[in-house]
């Protein structure tokens, strides 16, 4: 295990820096939590002017302490961190936890100050959590080391749910909302503005810790991507599951999740594709958070099934209008009530239970319990549902014992490896304390549910690196990249790179003078090659449908005369000609190395509407072909070359391999692409080819 | 007050016919529930086998029973169902509430017995509740005539809110929900299949009750729009709200809603249409329909405010990332949260506040009540936001009085008419109990408060019906509809139709012979005249692009040859020549007469794409210019022509009138129209011009 895990959530001695002696102040509150939540350990509180807080000795100064220190807290103004932290190294203590505020939520020079913090930190090789950050719930240890109001309660018993949260307040309202559930927790983790140990760190440590099996996020943005990829491959290899709330579903709420942390924002879909890419399971809703964990024991990501694109939820009720307010949700996230088979309805009818083939299992009349067990029991065992709802009525309110025993019995009489919830229509207290303490997922509102059902059932395992760019192509592209004289590679190079990654594109020339000799076929599309003209279109140095030779001279003579007017010193380094390409569609793929999560790629329509609908399939890059087709599948512009309504399909096959290939850029040794585009690639009946380009290389750091 | 409100709600007299002896049944439950629950009125139990049920005297049949029945319960069997119908009839009972299960909902058969059955109700001047409903809760006259479980447990005390419910179960849910959150009922009633009273009937006598502020719907579908849509008019003009939670949002949802009751399910943007021309507030989320109550007290539907489409709400809080979580939800559904003006930020200032410029007003440092009620009363005094939320964190918890204070004083010192909403981060059972003791509304989710917040901002007055069709035109277009040779008019003379409306249409003309001579401008698109060729560009029958008289007669040998290859009988009238049009954008005009709730009128983008993206607005009919530009900003397709990126706009202001003439057809007398569809209609930069369309014309009935 990490020693740095075990000063963080199980040290035994603690120091306060800052300590107050007056019980109302915010300082004073890690002393009395740690000793009201009945933590044994050594706690070292440091105020200049009093000798005893609370009862306990204290130190001017951390110079002052005998011995050790496992976990350092430090609450003074922002000005006197920069003397705490060089105490600490002096001291050596392992782990400081910056409470303070004023650094890089307040601005850039505070940003300034967190970046000096942080390089004296590793100097001195302490490691710090935070600064603006609430500090540490140890609930296995009885350890609160924070200034969260919310210990002012009561502290649940353990139970198996990590929490790591970028907002401090946040984290005392998951805590309260979770005990008010039954929901019990191990560590609970504000990380703040993440200057050293961030969220990726930390549930790396989670992964690890044998009391804890849900790791659950709350996060504004992400700081430490590649830590938190790494850390869900090992969660994923452990059966851990990691689930994250993640705030920036809008753009003025993406402004606002970092506004007060000097972070960056981030695109939302990108997120997506990358929690996707890494088995991370997001959810919608922040009761969900909570809730899902009993829904993820025991259950690994689900494989996609050939042919049920949307997976299948089997639905007990005995409340349709419940039950239904469940179904229609799913159907909005892509997910479908499971309808019984004929074989499954004739195996019930033998045990005495007629069921009827409808999407909602009706179980009102007559449903003793030992049916109502005998209907799950064999849902649950079944093959047409990927997982099991059971929604209550007013039995849960009156009668909560009868109602939840058909779905204790059989949930918990083995490990089924599907996954069961369930929704209970009325105000019904007790029996969701009953479902809860059997580990059960019971959900209060039916859009908790069904969040939590899709989030499940869409869970994919984390991606694997099958992809391969040979070391020889590598080095061809990087040579070409580098070699390039302007940052932004022209068509015509940026083509050459596609050429080698695999990327089929359009045949084509330059030539630098006449006579203009080629042996394209006709017609042509000409084009000047020039960096001084970024925007050839308006500036006339693109000629289209070009029929013959001599239309092909009066082109390019008519080019160069438009483009120096234009642009009178623009030095013209030749004419690029390709022969004219016709499809059946148009698509745009995109790369980029996202500064918060790495490398991206996307699949869109081409043409102005697909910026007006931003339909757009968003993955981490590289990808293979059977993620390129799911992404083919998901642009809903894409559906005229997919043959709807009996339209000509392009070659998706080709198409898959194209997208496949593109995002082969992402392994290029060292990522010197910032970005690139093939735009547009058309989709012809067999076979695809990219007709323009660009990429551009990062700045030389 | 309608006479059929007190036999429904507050009825003196109740017979039971089916009521059992055996307290374990569902027949025995509401003569139990009307005492238990201390009715004081007399109760007739019909058994045939016993002359007493618990301790109260029954009656072999309803004819037996002494003197005057307000209200009759019906608990037999389907096929006995008819034989009490017709005693209530011969006792003159007013008002027959069927629990009885197996008519619409059960099939084809079931739903003739119960067609048979509301006419032979009719025949016998007796209203009908159901059948396949639970009954009815009133809770002012603490007489619960149903079978309903949730009775078994307490009836709260009376409040302002109604409940109507399609659905039985959710009945019983939606009432433990609300008295868990101390949300008081006035009367609850399930309607079942609907075979006479709807809920529009019931709302409307509901907008009437003295007892009643507010009226919660609980849709599967709606088989009353008109008497709905009246109810929703009437209840604006005294002050009340309707709100609704409608299942339908998905395909499969709005399938299953009324799978068992035998309805239609409709269009869910037509719905969303429907309820916002009559001024109905619809939710999201089930939680929200009880929620919401207290935001929409004391407020009228906000007016559009010119220049800020999107509504924004001042956000308080001490806790950033709580705050966050309802910001973002907000934004998703098209709310701001309102930036404190630099004029805000000053006289807060000289109160000793101190603001930042920022979408979340944090008050966690120095939040004196006395100061955050400050920030309160001036928030709802300002004019740069549309509502104010408070945000409360731990405080909310731990000192629920002290926390909730400030909102209890500001929001009830006077009668603001602004939306104030409260959302508390922690499980606050203490501090919800407060705030709705208060009448205020607090949130127990971020997404309830954001659902809430948005339906209340986004509400409107019910639409003003100033739209009118001169008696001469709607002559003239129904003569031109009953007069046409087919159902489906052709485009010829529907294109006369739109011309009479005030829709622009492309010159024209139509010749039976040759010579083909006309003074249209070329180019010229020709196209053959014939009901035989529903396909024609199929059947080879439609030519564009023709420049001169060549052309044209190459062109019409040509398509009558292919015509009469493709449908050899097919009688064709004469050929129909148009130019040539270009516009800068082309639009689909839609106008049907929906079974479910009347004339709607549909906008959307031509061509293949916009059936793909399903990208289309949608509203009741007929509307006015205004309301369609609203429905031109918001078809995202339409952005090109909207100017978007520089692009050249077209004449929106054409466009509008087109709309708006276009959806007159709904003011023809007797709605002689089906459907309707104006497609293409050509969007230029000075004008729109309907090139083609077509009309359905109803069976004559």
């Amino acid at each position: 295990m990490n020693p740095l895990f075990h000063s963080i959530f199980e040290p035994r001695t603690v120091a306060l820096i800052g300590a107050s002696g007056d019980a109302g102040k915010n300082t004073a509150r890690p002393q009395q939590f740690l000793r009201r939540h009945g933590w044994t350990g050594t706690i070292r509180p440091i105020n200049r002017t009093r000798s005893e807080l609370f009862g306990e000795q204290a130190f001017p100064d951390l110079d002052s302490v005998p011995g050790a220190i496992d976990h350092a807290f430090v609450m003074v103004p922002a000005a006197d961190v920069p003397e705490a932290l060089e105490a600490c190294g002096r001291k050596q203590v392992p782990v400081v936890t910056i409470f303070s505020d004023g650094f890089s939520e307040a601005g850039p020079d505070g940003a300034r100050q967190q970046a000096a913090l942080a390089a004296r930190a590793r100097e001195l090789g302490v490691r710090l959590l935070g600064p603006n950050c609430i500090g540490v719930i140890d609930v296995v240890s009885r350890m609160p080391l924070t200034v969260n109001a919310s210990l002012a309660g009561e502290l649940a018993p353990a139970g198996r749910m990590a929490v790591v949260s970028q907002s401090g307040s946040m984290l005392g309202a998951l805590l309260s909302r979770g005990q008010a559930r039954g929901c019990g927790f191990s560590r609970l983790v504000s990380v703040g503005n993440e200057a050293d140990v961030g969220v990726g760190e930390i549930a790396a440590m989670l992964v690890d810790d044998p009391h804890t099996d849900v790791i659950a996020l709350f996060l504004e943005t992400l700081r430490d991507a590649p830590l938190l990829a790494a850390a869900a491959r090992a969660a994923h290899s452990v059966g851990k599951a990691i689930i994250v709330y993640k705030l920036g579903r809008s753009e003025v709420g993406a402004q606002l999740a970092v506004s007060h942390t000097g972070a960056i924002a981030g695109e939302d879909a990108a997120f997506d594709a990358f929690f996707r890419a890494h088995g991370i399971v997001r959810v919608d809703q922040i009761e969900t958070l909570l809730e899902i964990a009993p829904l993820l024991r025991g259950i690994r990501p689900p494989a996609p099934k050939p042919g049920r694109p949307r997976p299948r939820v089997a639905v007990v009720s005995t409340t349709g209008g419940g039950a239904a307010m469940v179904v229609d949700r799913l159907g909005t996230l892509g997910v479908d009530a499971a309808v019984p088979t004929p074989a499954f309805i004739e195996n019930m009818a033998a045990q005495g239970i007629a069921l009827r083939a409808a999407p909602i299992i009706d179980l009102t009349l007559a449903a003793t319990p030992a049916k109502y067990a005998a209907v799950l029991r064999g849902l649950m065992q079944s093959d047409f549902c990927d997982a099991v709802l059971a929604v209550a009525g007013s039995s849960a309110q009156f009668q909560p014992a009868l109602a939840v025993e058909p779905m204790v019995r059989v949930s918990t009489e083995q490990a089924w490896g599907k996954p069961f919830a369930a929704f209970l229509a009325p105000h019904a207290q007790e029996s969701l304390t009953l479902l809860a303490g059997h580990g059960i997922a019971a959900f209060r509102t039916p859009e908790a549910c069904a969040d939590a059902l899709a989030a499940c059932l869409h869970w994919r395992a984390p991606m694997s690196l099958h992809a391969v760019l040979p070391a020889a192509d590598a080095d061809t592209i990087a040579s070409k990249v580098h070699n390039a004289p302007h940052a932004v590679l022209d068509e015509f190079r940026s083509l050459e790179v596609f050429d080698v990654l695999g990327v089929p594109t359009v045949q084509r020339a330059v030539l630098t003078q006449a006579p203009w000799s080629h042996d394209l076929p006709w017609p042509l599309a000409a084009k000047l090659v020039s960096a001084d003209l970024p925007h050839k279109t308006e500036a006339g140095a693109v000629s289209l449908g070009l029929t013959d030779a001599a239309a092909l001279d009066q082109a390019i003579a008519s080019m160069r005369e438009s483009a120096l007017q234009h642009a009178p010193n623009a030095s013209i380094e030749g004419v690029l000609l390709q022969p004219m390409v016709r499809g059946l569609g148009e698509v745009l793929l995109g790369y980029r190395d996202d500064v918060l999560l790495g490398p991206i790629v996307t699949l869109g329509v081409g043409g102005r509407l697909a910026e007006v609908y931003r339909d757009a399939s968003i993955r981490v890059a590289p990808v293979d072909e059977a993620m390129a087709r799911e992404m083919i599948d998901e642009v809903k512009g894409l559906a005229p070359i997919r043959g709807w309504r009996g339209l000509p399909r392009g070659d998706l096959d080709a198409l898959a391999r194209a997208v496949a290939a593109f995002s082969r850029l992402a392994l290029l040794p060292g990522q010197p692409v910032a970005e690139a585009e093939a735009n547009p690639l058309i989709v012809a009946a067999d076979r695809v080819v990219a007709v323009d380009g660009l990429i551009v290389r990062k700045a030389q750091s």
